[in-house]
């Protein structure tokens, strides 16, 4: 058995959430259970300078490149996953859920989904699969889950209402708490969409992570 | 108090360590430290694609600027930290400590430290503030502190002869445990030295968080 952690970049303004990718794989790893990281193999929409937040004119990085940095070179092109293969699938967050995975942070409400990504996670949804989605990275789930998908992102009020534009319903939640939507095998929670510290950020994600692990052992019993 | 965390650069191969550089951030988090992130104002060595290990040709990343990704935009110049400002200091690993930080990787035991990461390391233990050096930056410990300072990167023979050779006394140590010199406040611990898996480089990580910070608080006490 094995888990899919799907990243977007190294870095939280273009890219994964550092700390939000190490957490998910720290939790992973002391729960026992291995995963593989993924992404697609594009490049990043803008490389953005994370000393002064201005974006690097002319420079191309490519988001599976850079997401190698995080999993140690150990990652594929996320258009060679198999969903057979995985169990459960994670999507820790940062601006590259939103600029690469998706272009959610360019257009809303009116966002697509990259390809890869989206055939991906619709093959783990048609196989109910658990999923846990991370900070901004449910801002996804409408369009790969369809109407009325329950999800947080924490309380950011534009947000939310950009997801309910989509059809998703939107549940404000703690840092140290995550949402269920039980029926799609859904998990979700805000991290660094509220997190003050590494720590608050930990809190939300071990337990998410938790919960999702929980999802595939009920599967197992039944 | 607040504590300093060097860094070298984002990614294993040619900067800082991610995971233990993030695993350092959530030890102190959770112990309620806070910490300032720096690196110097530096260009790397080299930029190695994490996909393919390979150097890429032509491409130049700075130091401050790249570490920033791991800091979340939040970090200094080293150049510009006070030794007076903090209580101890952290050195991750990654091959930027020996690439970036100092020139080990290229010249074994003839390296030299960065003169403004040399600075800062040598005001600390001219201060007798504790410091904790991670993986393979235990390799600066002996410019830094002289002849004889106790240290571990794990049991890596040839690197273990280079650091006799730079005057170091090099014991072996297990993944999960750590060294400590007792005389000069220094603490080391091998992590991705020796870890095959996240979980196993947290576990030595957090032991040398632990027995770093209680030397802090003994000297508050004395």
């Amino acid at each position: 058995m094995k888990v899919a952690i799907v990243l977007s970049g190294c870095g939280v303004f273009d890219g994964a959430e550092i700390h939000e990718s190490v957490l998910t794989m720290l939790a992973l790893s002391c729960a026992g259970v291995p995963y593989q990281c993924m992404a697609p193999n594009i490049n990043q929409a803008h490389v953005i300078n994370h000393l002064t937040g201005q974006v690097t004119e002319g420079e191309n990085r490519n988001v599976l490149v850079e997401s190698a940095r995080i999993a140690r070179g150990e990652i594929i092109d996320i258009k060679n996953a198999d969903s057979h293969d995985y169990a459960a699938v994670f999507f820790p967050g940062g601006f590259g859920a939103a600029k690469n995975l998706s272009d959610f942070a360019f257009k809303g409400s009116a966002c697509q989904i990259q390809p890869d990504v989206l055939h991906f996670a619709k093959a783990m949804a048609a196989a109910k699969k658990p999923a846990c989605y991370i900070c901004i990275s449910p801002t996804m789930i409408p369009r790969i889950y369809g109407q009325d998908a329950k999800l947080t992102i924490g309380n950011d009020q534009a947000t939310a209402q950009a997801i309910e534009a989509m059809g998703g319903e939107h549940i404000d939640c703690p840092v140290q708490e995550f949402v269920v939507d039980a029926e799609r095998k859904l998990v979700s929670t805000p991290a660094y969409m509220l997190a003050q510290n590494i720590a608050e950020a930990a809190a939300g994600i071990e337990a998410a992570v938790e919960a999702t692990l929980a999802m595939i052992a009920t599967e197992a019993r039944t």
